[in-house]
């Protein structure tokens, strides 16, 4: 299930630091790879920063597409995201099978989304070549952005008992899941 | 309690996507400002980004100075989070007496660090003029890393029961709290 977030709001899909899984596609190919290294750069029009390695299928992709979305996983897609940080794209014919994710279609880009996942971020790249090229860093632009209302709706999460909350990967197949909310100050 | 990090895995303090408290230093000035948007860039050597405002004291102070240190605060620093997140340090005299934090020396830069957090990343700024402008983004690189040895210790977190986690800012004065860690795969 999933209903368009306000691009405004978009950020908050991203603030508290998710591992987001990037997906892809040029011409007839497409891949996902999973990333720890991306963050909300600026609210609106919102932008986000990712790293995307020189050696990765993903990264001949959103070179040749200008585009890609961040994919949101629940902890039910944690062994799919480790599965698809662990193997190239370059050496498979089709990363989503083997890792049993299924995809659905973007709005505004040709990159798919994957089904299951509780937020996505479709993006298109702001050529920035020095910092591609010197620190395999990409800045895009959010252009369209979706969560599903179970766990997020009107600019909030609202993870609720029972349902599986985003995952924060540290290393060595080792994540955190999101913990418990907590409000401070007035 | 600190220990040294070794800096190859200093990006593992920040990969699981932790709010920080972004300290700097001047000449007599000083400062700190909450960040939810910093994330690793590189692994060795370790590099990080942080997003600092073009309005902010810190950024003034960064300007000068080419430093900056990423404190990881706990949830009993929560408060002091939002609350050194919602002023400016160029309304104040000591924004960390304000907000109750107590500080020591860093090691390797002049900024200093926060006691009570549970990791610490002393970096120092590779000038990229062009992203520091239009996108008040900053790329560093870390030249010491500490934590507390009863939360991270030998590469790995290990948050332990009645211990506080780090914190994952959301908006509003809501965060999450780093849930349950978890492992996946072989």
């Amino acid at each position: 299930m999933r209903l368009a977030v306000d691009l405004a709001k978009a950020y908050r899909l991203l603030n508290h630091g998710p591992t987001v899984l990037v997906t892809s596609a040029h011409s007839e190919r497409r891949n996902v790879m999973a990333a720890a290294w991306s963050m909300p750069l600026d609210f609106s029009p919102p932008k986000i920063t990712v790293v995307i390695d020189k050696n990765t299928l993903t990264r001949e992709l959103v070179d040749a597409s200008g585009e890609f979305a961040l994919n949101i996983p629940s902890r039910s897609l944690a062994a799919a995201t480790v599965a698809v940080g662990s193997r190239s794209g370059k050496d498979e014919t089709d990363k989503f099978a083997s890792a049993g994710l299924k995809t659905f279609a973007a709005s505004q880009i040709g990159a798919p989304l994957i089904e299951g996942c509780v937020g996505w971020l479709e993006c298109r790249v702001i050529p920035e070549p020095h910092v591609q090229q010197t620190y395999d860093l990409f800045i895009a632009e959010v252009v369209a952005a979706w969560a599903d209302p179970q766990d997020f709706s009107e600019g909030h999460w609202h993870f609720a008992a029972g349902r599986e909350r985003s995952i924060h990967y540290v290393a060595g197949g080792t994540f955190f899941e999101t913990g418990d909310e907590f409000k401070v100050g007035g």
